[in-house]
């Protein structure tokens, strides 16, 4: 005869705290997540302010907003909240910026365990710190169940000028030298090896990762003639170059032996029928610049870790403007697009 | 008999357009949303960078962030897009800021009809554009059906300092007035009116409204005499009041008929059985001022429609800090206590 313990119920595991809709609600509930479980990960004081005061040092500033949905919330190489920290100081990079502040806000689900609200403040509080920028304020809502998926992040940065630069989408010119700071394919491909359970997952990692001090570097050594920046995120390479030959009026060739895939990422594309200049990243960036400045340039990537594998994949021409030509390995020349539909959704 | 062509199906209606996954992956999809939409009702070029830059006119800048997940998404008095303008451009008028810059980053479900995504916003434009702040950048991103409601706004704004003061929710002190710009809980009775169907619909609309220019004629009389500026927003004006009290270490005496309910927002409360203290407001402030400045500041109120009915509901006391006291009109004295529980979720 069956043991009649065995029929039972397992004894329940000890209760997970979760996030509950009273801790939206602007009341007591809400204060106690802002100072035990917020304001702790952070490191900071509760913030008792509607609002952060933040010098500058300057006049002119720079300012990004980007909302993260990504899915799963925790991957190879990072996580929502990292990812949310890094994104906005690259935006605010591309622009030429030096990030000095950023704020956080979550779309909270209501039934979230607390310790996942935790491990991702603590993460984007280690990332802003490891980056130098501090979070200075913030915000919570929570919605019900089924009403959001987890926890969404935007955060907005505040950013400073090099004094000697302006790069710009609208700035690339004929002749500029296009450059890669390093390999593609990465972010995505990490994304979707998580979410599909390919087997790459221990294999593959985000290259998430800030990139302020490697443009610092660049625009120390180029100046003006650093023309445009831009880290290809969602949409990819592609995309992010199709933007750019639109926004300067300017076509661009690059070379596609040049541009580096690294062997497991382009695997990984093989399987999901993607291709890796579509595929998001968050840790590399494209510059255009004047062929004069583009070797010490170059050196200067080569100084910093996330820039050692920088290297020139193409250039800029007044034919055919607005458009992107590949010339392949095979020899060919074909067009680049910018991704079309719905490919990757919630990369990022 | 029946006419058989009674039995079929209606006409489909013209199809609605839709936001589709697609347009949020960062490809063509997303660059013709943000052209067609977003740029077209912000009555903007599309944003080709990745940041703005902000001519601030001073070094220190303050920064305020905030989600907005209101539901139903228009009521009325606003919607999500006016709403989100109006709060953030509050909360850094709560910091003596005046608004200079603000981005706007949505989450937007798949399948929210375009029509909507455009109403709201050119509704954050058209607030925007009335308080005099102009939008500068912003992000969307797409989940997919189920993965959120509708849409989720995220604003943060930059704000320059008014020179002469510099209130703070520490900055309370004895003797200090409380002064209250208008009459409370009339935007968390519209918002559960609307969506409790109550029959007050039509009747009670939402105080949703910026306050910079009044916070700003309050600092030209008051100056540094205007200690604290808060709005009441979740948690109403008990939790604000709460909060002030503990971040200044003071205790604040206020009498229960100098605080204006409007009857119906009343007999919504009663209704509801809510304590119209604890009820959310978005177009009132509260503020603690130096005795011997109160009245030219009420003055300055009184000059600006939004402050038309400020008052005087107490003042600062060094007995009992960190709570709230109200002499109600049975002529007794409670203690007002911080919204407890999840009373109102999504009332933001």
């Amino acid at each position: 005869m069956t043991d009649p313990t065995a029929l039972s119920c397992p004894a329940p595991a000890a209760e997970t705290e979760r996030v509950l809709l009273g801790h939206g609600s602007g009341g007591r509930l809400m204060a106690e997540l802002l100072r035990d479980v917020i304001a702790t990960e952070l490191g900071t004081d509760p913030i008792a302010e509607d609002a952060a005061v933040v010098d500058t040092g300057t006049a002119e500033v720079v300012t990004s907003t980007d909302s993260f949905v990504v899915t799963p919330r925790f991957f190879p190489g990072g996580d929502i909240g990292s990812l949310a920290v890094h994104g906005t100081i690259n935006d605010l990079a591309m622009r030429g910026a030096r990030p000095v502040a950023l704020t956080l806000a979550y779309i909270v689900e209501e039934g979230l365990p607390l310790d996942e609200l935790r491990a991702i403040t603590a993460s984007a509080a280690r990332a802003a710190a490891t980056a130098g920028v501090p979070i200075v304020t913030g915000d919570t809502k929570v919605v019900q169940r089924g009403a959001a998926d987890g926890v969404y992040v935007t955060t907005t940065g505040i950013g400073v000028r090099h004094p000697d630069a302006t790069p710009s989408a609208a700035h690339g010119r004929p002749g500029d030298l296009v450059l890669l700071s390093g390999p593609i394919a990465l972010h995505g491909t990490a994304i979707l090896s998580a979410r599909e359970s390919l087997g790459f997952e221990s294999e593959i990692a985000s290259d998430s990762r800030p990139l302020h001090a490697l443009v610092a570097a660049m625009l120390d050594a180029g100046g003006p003639d650093v023309h445009t920046l831009r880290d290809p995120t969602r949409g990819g390479l592609a995309s992010a170059l199709n933007e750019l030959a639109e926004t300067s009026s300017i076509g661009v060739d690059i070379t596609e032996d040049a541009v580096p895939v690294p062997p497991l990422a382009a695997a990984a594309c093989e399987l999901l029928g993607l291709d890796p200049l579509h595929v998001a990243n968050e840790g590399c960036l494209v510059a255009f610049v004047a062929p004069t400045a583009a070797e010490a340039v170059l050196h200067a990537m080569h100084t910093r870790p996330e820039g050692a594998g920088a290297r020139v994949i193409g250039s800029l021409t007044d034919e055919h403007p607005g458009r992107v030509h590949m010339r392949t390995m095979l020899g060919g020349v074909r067009v680049v697009d910018m991704l079309v539909g719905e490919q990757l959704p919630r990369i990022c």
